[in-house]
């Protein structure tokens, strides 16, 4: 039985099938309706996350399987003092697979330990979030045929920014990807990122202090919020701000093939002004990890669809 | 593809036909069984009201569909910001037909602006909550065969009471109904209302005082609850709160086939004693709120069921 | 139409009848994944509690059954001020059967005598909470093959321990049953359970202190928390409370064919190193209480499997 904690945890090669299986659930999803009946999935959220808590639900009920779960702490047995292990072996009586977003870090790794079936790591802090980076990957391959010999700007804040460190992480296993890292001086990439993963993996990249500079070559743009509280003072944050809002205008320094894609929810740092762009893809993002979501249930029970 | 903002979205015409359907459902159940299976309704409450929500899902599995959504806001993305247009644009990528309750008026119209799927208003604020205004006719229509020729009392809160100014402009459109408007004076059907409503439409109303003047001419008293705290002063609340419960010894000044509506919760103005007339038709007033928000649910999605 | 109350609402042979179906359903699940096609639980929980109320769910669908309800009271019409009364009539138009926990003791009794759909009492205060009692019934029979001609420890708070004084009154009804109640002098079961239960029906019982003194007697130690707050004084707990502490080296004063339960959550009172001993059945004891829910329902829907 297996699990998923961190996106590392699949070879490319299985991400391969699983995103060929997504390809096929999106063209034929009749044939995948019924995969998953009288199956359930337990979504155990510890902490809110609407979003992700519903996309689960969708996969799962799009399978023909059925819902269980909790969408915040208070109504679980956690506020009675329940270990997260015991929690795990009692959801094991009831479900078949389940998803549990944790604000601690470890906590979906330390039920996976002991449970008897398969759990995705729907997000543990700041630590792991894997469907949404096979989500940003399968977006990007659908969008663009592949996931090499691309050339990927990440904008906002790449310090905190977690989506971000497991997205590089992900990409750097495929050949020729360059980063362009769009980021304030205060909001760089950590070195340990750019040494450990980008410098040892010997991937090529640059880093701009403004959008504009880096739109112009990129293939895909990969936009994050950047938070006023994140910088070190008041003139600097006025000062930038607008340097990581994207824009109608900064969509002209664009590539007519360039895709602008966002782990949502956005703020302001995408005008709604860009939704009409047909570049603008973080709605169909959204649709993107739908379907990965129902190759991922579909891969970890080991249900095969002919 | 349509959405439903308010009761007047649709056409006489129209609603006839949605009744038509609702009563079709009732008799025959299990025709509709099936006919959503597969679809799902998103049920997104950003205030609860688990009467309201529990009927729209009870409609949706009743069709053999199923349910995703969040009960109260401080489980959905909008704590992290985000807008009701985002969101509804996500929302589309997981559902077939939404159902929103928001305390700000005009979000659900703000959502349908930019909706890939149709968009419910199931309360905005005190605006508008038009399945409620549907079940309401629904109700009447089902236990009177009719929906004119009808002399219909509205007792309680007229000033502020959605409901009633909403059932008052839908039932403005049929032939020969006449209002008996049962309120303090504090508490009056406001004058545009009158004016620009009931007016305009030539319609005969009259206004009084004491439920039981009005009761014995009644073929349908509507009733609403008189909260306290809109009164003007306590001594006025101590003397007519009596006027507004109605209890056995009123409903013997009304016709053996008057028919008593409530939009429930109710909390003292219909004593439990009155629970057992034939006449109180309060709670199956609930089952027809579920056979129209089927029969609305089909419409929507055109689903035809032969 | 029956409800569900307390554990003796049922004879022994209904019990029996209800124990066997669950073995059914344990041993051919296939068979029932149909049986409640169409049909909905209410699930209304005033208090939350995930593990039961996820119970509940999964029996229902485990039956094919679906799902609607709240997980709190903020969610629910109780907050407007609605009447238990009130609230079952209106979910009697929803669904078919519900299951209620409540922290009022009465509020099930209440609304099963105006519900027109069977109604489960699935705890109301410290005053019962049937399941619990019909799963630790199942689990006992399941493992030891019988109810009658057993020796069961109840070890931890005597006193307030509203599972151990329900499972007292269930087992009294079989042969040969005797006690061994294990626990401090300030928690010891209350006397009017000691003589109106277990003196009045002859059962033998034994009173210790230390669970050591008890365990190689025993077929069954059901387990319970001991909470520092029940305590008189700081230096009694500290003195005791290792006496109510299950480890390993206490598990090897006991049978090798003795089970332990726990109605769970567990905090420290079995240490998890006696989690993979084989006589351990907490978690076990929660699959039992799907299959007995599930025998439930289908009991008090009257739904035949053949």
């Amino acid at each position: 039985m297996r699990h998923i904690m961190s996106p590392l945890d699949f070879s490319v090669e299985e991400l391969d099938r699983m995103m060929d299986l997504a390809g096929d659930i999106e063209k034929h999803p009749d044939k995948y309706a019924h995969a998953c009946d009288g199956k359930k999935i337990a979504t155990l959220f510890y902490e809110p996350s609407t979003r992700t808590r519903l996309s689960f639900e969708t996969a799962m009920l799009n399978l023909g399987g059925s819902v269980i779960g909790f969408a915040s702490a208070d109504s679980s047995s956690a506020a009675k003092g329940e270990s997260v292990s015991d929690t795990i072996r009692v959801i094991s009586c009831f479900a078949d697979i389940c998803a549990m977003r944790h604000p601690k870090e470890g906590a979906p790794l330390v039920a996976s330990s002991v449970s008897s079936i398969p759990v995705i790591n729907a997000g543990d802090g700041g630590h792991q979030h894997p469907t949404q980076t096979l989500t940003d990957l399968l977006t990007i391959r659908s969008l663009k045929g592949r996931l090499d010999h691309l050339t990927i700007g990440l904008c906002g804040d790449l310090k905190f920014g977690r989506t971000v460190h497991s997205l590089i992480s992900a990409l750097v296993r495929y050949t020729k990807v360059k980063f362009v890292l769009i980021s304030p001086e205060e909001l760089r990439l950590p070195s340990y990122i750019r040494e450990d993963v980008l410098d040892a993996n010997h991937v090529e990249y640059e880093e701009v202090i403004r959008l504009e500079e880096a739109l112009p070559e990129l293939d895909i743009l990969y936009m994050t919020r950047v938070q006023k509280e994140r910088f070190f003072n008041e003139d600097d944050y006025v000062r930038m701000k607008d340097f990581y809002i994207l824009d109608k205008a900064k969509m002209e320094l664009a590539r007519p093939d360039m895709h602008v894609l966002h782990p949502l929810p956005r703020v302001n740092e995408i005008s709604v002004e860009v939704d009409s762009d047909p570049r603008a893809a973080y709605f169909r993002q959204v649709q993107y990890g739908v379907y990965i979501r129902m190759a991922l249930i579909l891969t970890l029970l080991e249900v095969k669809v002919c």
